[in-house]
């Protein structure tokens, strides 16, 4: 392998995760932020620069075999800039359709992917409308550049339309706006997937995730699903990605109600939900990604026992009180702490699933965080 | 755990394997290296500057909050320099043991840990009359200075007697020099360990190795020894690791000749026959290295199944035979191909022993490298 540099649009942790699964194979790599202190910066060089700089986009292209992401909402035209002058996956036609929830959900529903009810929403009458038609509660957003529960507005009672419609009205020509039926799920699940250059399709585990303010707050893996359940999520994320001939690692984000699954969103890059993979499976999800971006065989993603993610966000805890335990992995971003941001993770790893409940067990009465460990818990004594 | 800095002396590959361990963690680094292309510096800060400057080592110690080490012979003297000014581990004094072979196999006599028949030598008349002692073969190498069966000579006959003394005999002020008798040993193992600023001690399980021309080839762990020989191989290191006061992971080699154990050396630092530790244990050498020498608590050793480690001297070979095996990881130091030269590595992990060994044979066969997996994949049949 003669040396491989791989670009990469963002320059956050998992810019910052994918530099580190890179590293030993030999790549190097360049990133590419708007954020002076984007915490990849530590790890890698860092181009400064805003997406839409062309000039600077083409002196990364210079520097670069491949471009990837850590960021999907790049703007099209950027990704289309660099498509034109050096290999860039996944492809910018695959990251506009999942930069847009509509394109991406009329996508789902075309593969006979079951989802929930959704709509365009142009107007105030028509969101009323729509509202009727989908009862209550049910979710606008924006079409675009939402993530982690911003640019949303819950309806939960028929009043609440004009309120939904002040807060995200004036984004109609920018973003667009999506009104989505709300799901009674019972549990989230994600398939963390990969699609070489080649073709070839590989899944880890499904992972069942738990969300808190809608920013996932823990994960385990694999999730506790019927073997028919399993096999349906599996195939659903197969069909997405060969419909969008889609290279690199993404996730598909799953409702489950009973029996049933709902297609909520598809992250076109590596996922918070596959975190657990560094030490939980045999390949990362980060290795993965790369070695499909430049063509490399694709790593097995058998898992290793079961593995538990926990999600700090805002500030770090107390580290020891993860590393004292086996199986106890500690990830710190290098970010300074903020409301609301993701500062790093912890993933707890074992053989047995209920002695792994008892170490995460001990890790949230530790940090006094019984509430964010307590539905891992439960799941892995099931 | 508030935002830490590493020193590393030496930037080698060890020191780069240290550093894309901690980084997960939020560690930061800074190398210290005579070669300005030293390796590690293609992923931490480094400091380009002899080991004996102390303008450079006093610098260092400012940016730093503890200090170790890729490479063991740093000048005592430096690294005494360093230690007035930070905290060191390993301490100098336990640097000091084991850079010299002579205090370091008097002090493994010392605690009864058995080992071949050695001498320190002063004179060409001292190297005649204890290799008529000692019996033929044996070996005359530097106290100082020597690694991968550098600075050795192997005496077959009375008739070596001169070209050795006219080999090395000019060292014996500079570096001094040791007769070691020979062992017609039937394997070699390794046992690394790492033992806390606490004093907790922590072994990984035993590890066979084979070498080639002096420099290790391939590992396999666990290595296939009694029960009563793997507890004496731990036991050993545990009493060298409290005699020494030794913080960090270290590396004791042995040779087995049926059910008996003799030590052949000490290496104070992180191990090339512990490189399998990355993907097939819990926790990794350098993360445990570096859990050790910041006083965090220490990471499991269990393995995760089987590994094979295969060492690439010289130049790469082609990552996609490695790649392509269900358990393959590889290892790309970053550095220029060279004749003898470290530069790269891979590991094969399975559950399955006789899984893994189909797996490394097809790696040998693919490479053209049926030679070096030959004894890896013989110990896995076995």
């Amino acid at each position: 392998m003669t040396v491989k540099t791989v670009g990469i649009l963002g320059g956050g942790q998992l810019a910052r995760m994918m530099v580190l699964a890179g590293a030993p194979m030999g790549l190097r790599f360049e990133l590419f932020d708007p954020a002076a202190d984007a915490c990849g910066g530590q790890v890698a060089p860092l181009q400064v620069a805003a997406f839409e700089d062309e000039a600077a986009l083409a002196a990364f292209a210079e520097r670069v075999d491949v471009v990837t992401f850590d960021f999907e909402n790049v703007p099209a035209r950027s990704a289309q800039f660099l498509a034109d002058r050096v290999p860039v996956h996944p492809s910018p036609d695959a990251l506009a359709v999942a930069q847009d929830r509509l394109s991406e959900k009329t996508l789902f529903a075309g593969l006979g992917i079951p989802l929930p009810p959704f709509a365009d929403i142009r107007s105030r009458d028509e969101l009323a409308a729509r509202v009727g038609e989908f009862g209550l509660p049910c979710i606008l957003k924006t079409r675009r550049f939402g993530y982690d529960g911003k640019g949303q507005f819950r309806l939960r009672s028929a009043a609440d339309i004009d309120a939904a419609w002040a807060e995200l009205g004036g984004q109609v020509e920018r973003t667009g706006l999506i009104l989505e039926g709300f799901v009674a799920f019972e549990r989230e699940v994600s398939v963390v997937a990969v699609r070489g250059l080649d073709g070839e399709f590989r899944a880890w585990p499904v992972t069942g995730n738990w969300h808190v303010n809608g920013v996932l707050s823990a994960s385990v893996a694999p999730a506790r699903l019927s073997p028919a359940q399993y096999d349906a999520a599996i195939g659903y994320a197969r069909t997405l990605a060969e419909k969008l001939d889609y290279v690199g690692v993404f996730a598909l984000e799953l409702f489950c109600r009973g029996e049933e699954l709902l297609a909520n969103e598809m992250a076109p890059r590596v996922h918070n939900s596959g975190h657990w993979t560094i030490e939980g499976s045999e390949t990362s999800q980060f290795e993965n990604h790369l070695r499909a971006v430049l063509g490399l065989p694709l790593g097995d993603t058998r898992m290793l026992g079961h593995a538990c993610m926990l999600n700090w966000i805002g500030e770090m805890p107390d580290a020891d009180a993860v590393l004292a335990q086996p199986g106890g992995h500690w990830h710190d971003y290098g970010k300074q702490p903020r409301d609301g941001r993701k500062v790093g993770h912890a993933t707890l790893r074992g053989d047995d699933a209920a002695q792994l409940a008892t170490e995460i067990e001990a890790v949230g009465t530790r940090l006094q965080r019984a509430e964010q460990v307590a539905p891992a818990v439960a799941t892995l004594r099931r």
